[in-house]
């Protein structure tokens, strides 16, 4: 195969960008062997052209003026790496409305207006790639769009922020404070002076949504999603879901439930399928107690993963790097590598249809929950809250009391509830005198790989209800014992 | 969009092609509004027409010669679910010269033949796909010829045979015998009566041989892959990992090495990229002691996993169901979705070069090794086995006796040494008197994960060295008390 080369338009040329020029110029040959493409940097936006830089480039390519790269009649493909909407989105579309096929890896891009870019890449008939925008270098969008493209998906489930899974995992491993493992990140790099964004879930909020519109065809961006952090979150709760069999993780899930949230006659429209789809799908970012059993307890430290259930697939996890300069550059240049190939072949990649549609509403959905109350350790105390648990409708599955001199800490896992139901237990027992603090509330996940091992808790693993022998515990409302 | 039905001619309706079929009936509308794709299964070649099946088809789709159905005018894809060799290599080279997409998922066919097939693809403009030939539902064909494109992959270690998987986690979690857990195994379906194709590694080589091919565009064949199974495996030995902080895992690696294992100057031909990888690329399958904090301890039961390593992206691993009805049949129809789209779009997937290069001899690559060796308990024995370690420069990591009474079992870990020298090792132990039994050989994996949390060992965690408290232990080859 012999073409032309494939001329690159790169904006930005920080971290991710830098390490794709250091790519392109490595491997060249080698690229060029194995698929027939030359590819060269053609034009690099920067803001400041003079600035010293780790890779080197010809005379002129370095250039102040992002949308004369986006634009320009000798780039073939537009390589975005700007990130952020403002002036990203502005770029993006031009390049496409010019014929030119973008990547990007610009994760608040396409959360926000991928809906509108992907409209104006199918208008162009060039392709609209962003690998790298979700679980950096792990192949996500494209087995989702292209090897599930038949499949019916139940429901994705992805540790798609690194920072808090390393916090979390130094929580339960080494026994850090919450705030230790995040000094501790940001020493290593893995977390922002600033660590809002990902310990708040608004990073893992952007991912969901992007996961949701590739699993299920519906338009969702970062701000529809339902959002939990990981900030309440106190060492005694990772060691509490540690001794119960349970990891806990910050999961981005987007599913497909059984039944709508909300009657079947408030929908609106004629679209089948769009009905079929609507307040039928969740898509929400959580703190969660996984089973040590389940694939996605094992991922640890600042590694991504996201687990897929589908009707007929069964259940797939798809792990790596999920940040970091080359792991990001790579994925980006796997996209690129497909946009120039469709490029020279006159062809796309496949476009997906996203309906609008309205979510599942959080509150009508079902979850079994853990969560654990600082008392007044006084007579009556249990009864109090445990009546409480009661009159809304949540049955305690089991429950522990730890003594700590004068307090005590209550350590309640429920059968599946309402999350209004236990949103408003929460609410009261935030309004009892004798009540402290009550921790941060925590879904638990069942376990996916009972099937093929029988029920775990039949062989002793896993047992939510085992408790250790140094605390106190009692198995539904009425005990008071101690309280 | 709107076109003609694509017409698919299926060879062979068995547990995979019933799931096909049945999937596509019942996904019709939905996969239509969702690719535009109006998927028609026009006739399916069985050997036995009359047969009653759980699918039902308009009469005259049923036929009984499959070369017809290959070559059929009324015929847009044709799938190949009949496996093995003969007549599949006709059926689908004839399919190839008559200008139609390919999609199958015999893995004994592509490890054996996949590179004429290939060959005839790309002549005939058309696509050979075969993702569901190795780790049933897993995107990793895909993944590894386009996501990864632009990868310098570096190893590939598949856990790619749910039976032996299901084995040794039985042996591992249940501490069951070899025997009691491969009757288990067929009990409940995973294995075959007669399981030789399984434990004795020869499925799993011919998925190593495929993986090879991908990752390193490399011709290799099932019969090229160095194997070992594990039907000489204890379940002492199995507990013994375990409790090292170690799973015992059947892999299937291919891997590039750091030097070639023969001399430069015994290289022939001219072609530079093949001889970049002659003598450098080794695909063996073997059974391996997996550190418990590497994400493939993690894999479990029947399933399949594939962990990547590459210069760029890191590690990735790809985890799912690597056999069964219906997740096979789910690969099969993203494959048989990907060739009507390229099929109407008049392209192809990209074809990858395969060069035939001579592979790396395993007995020039290096290791760490566990082998428990039963001895007769009498003084002198330890130092004489010690010194026959001594003598082909194998380095003794770590030494632990547990006594049985009259006899002994001897565990040794080693440091890494050269396959040969381990091989004489353990030729010579097996001709001393007092050696009664030589166990099975595990290579021992290192630990990737060490760069995100520092060196585990340091945290106490996963030392092979560590031993329980009720076995004696020794630290070097000097060490001989008790035998």
């Amino acid at each position: 195969m012999n073409h032309g080369p494939v001329r690159i338009g790169l904006l930005g040329a920080g971290v991710v960008g830098g390490a794709l020029i250091e790519l392109i110029q490595r491997e060249h040959d080698t690229l060029q062997a194995r698929t027939g493409l030359d590819l060269r940097i053609s034009r690099v936006a920067v803001s400041s052209v003079g600035q010293s830089r780790r890779f080197s480039l010809p005379p002129g390519v370095l250039v102040g003026d992002p949308m004369a790269v986006a634009i320009a009649d000798d780039v073939d493909v537009v390589v975005e790496l700007i990130g952020g909407l403002d002036p990203a989105q502005q770029l993006v579309m031009a390049a496409l409305a010019a014929g030119k096929p973008v990547v990007t890896a610009n994760k608040e891009l396409i959360a926000t207006a991928g809906s509108s870019l992907a409209a104006a890449a199918t208008a162009a008939g060039v392709d609209l790639l962003f690998e790298a925008a979700v679980g950096g270098a792990i192949p996500l969008v494209r087995p989702l769009r292209e090897s599930l493209a038949g499949e019916r998906v139940t429901r994705v489930m992805g540790i798609v922020n690194g920072t808090t899974n390393y916090v979390l995992t130094r929580m339960s491993e080494a026994s850090s404070s919450y705030h230790d493992a995040v000094a501790e990140a940001q020493r290593l790099g893995y977390a922002e002076r600033d660590p809002t964004a990902d310990v708040e879930g608004h990073d893992a909020a952007a991912k969901a949504a992007i996961l949701a519109t590739l699993a299920f065809g519906i338009e969702v961006t970062a701000s529809d999603v339902a959002r939990e952090g990981i900030t309440d979150l106190r060492q005694d709760d990772v060691a509490d879901a540690r001794r119960l069999g349970y990891e806990v993780k910050l999961l981005a899930l987007a599913e497909r439930l059984d039944r709508p949230t909300v009657p079947d006659s408030g929908r609106s429209g004629n679209d089948p399928a769009a009905h079929e789809l609507s307040h039928y799908v969740s898509v929400r970012v959580y703190p969660a107690m996984v089973p040590r059993s389940h694939p996605l307890a094992a991922v640890r430290g600042a590694h991504n993963a996201v687990f897929i259930e589908g009707a007929a697939v069964g259940e797939l996890m798809l792990y790596g790097r999920g940040a970091g300069g080359t792991p990001t550059a790579a994925a980006v240049l796997g996209d690129l590598i497909d946009a120039a190939h469709n490029r020279l072949n006159r062809t796309s990649s496949r476009a997906h249809v996203a309906r609008r549609v309205p979510l599942a509403s959080a509150a009508e959905q079902k979850s079994a929950f853990y969560v654990s109350i600082d008392v007044m350790d006084r007579p009556g105390v249990l009864a109090a809250v445990a009546g409480i648990f009661g009159q809304h409708c949540v049955s305690i599955r089991s429950m522990e009391q730890i003594g700590l001199g004068d307090e005590a800490r209550l350590v309640f896992l429920t059968h599946a509830a309402r999350e209004a139901d236990m949103a408003t237990t929460l609410k009261d027992l935030e309004a009892l005198p004798a009540v402290e603090r009550v921790g941060v509330l925590l879904r638990v996940l069942g376990d996916t790989t009972r099937e093929v091992f029988g029920d775990p808790r039949r062989e002793g693993r896993d047992d939510p209800g085992r408790s250790s022998p140094d605390a106190g515990r009692a198995d539904s409302g009425d005990a008071h014992r101690g309280a």
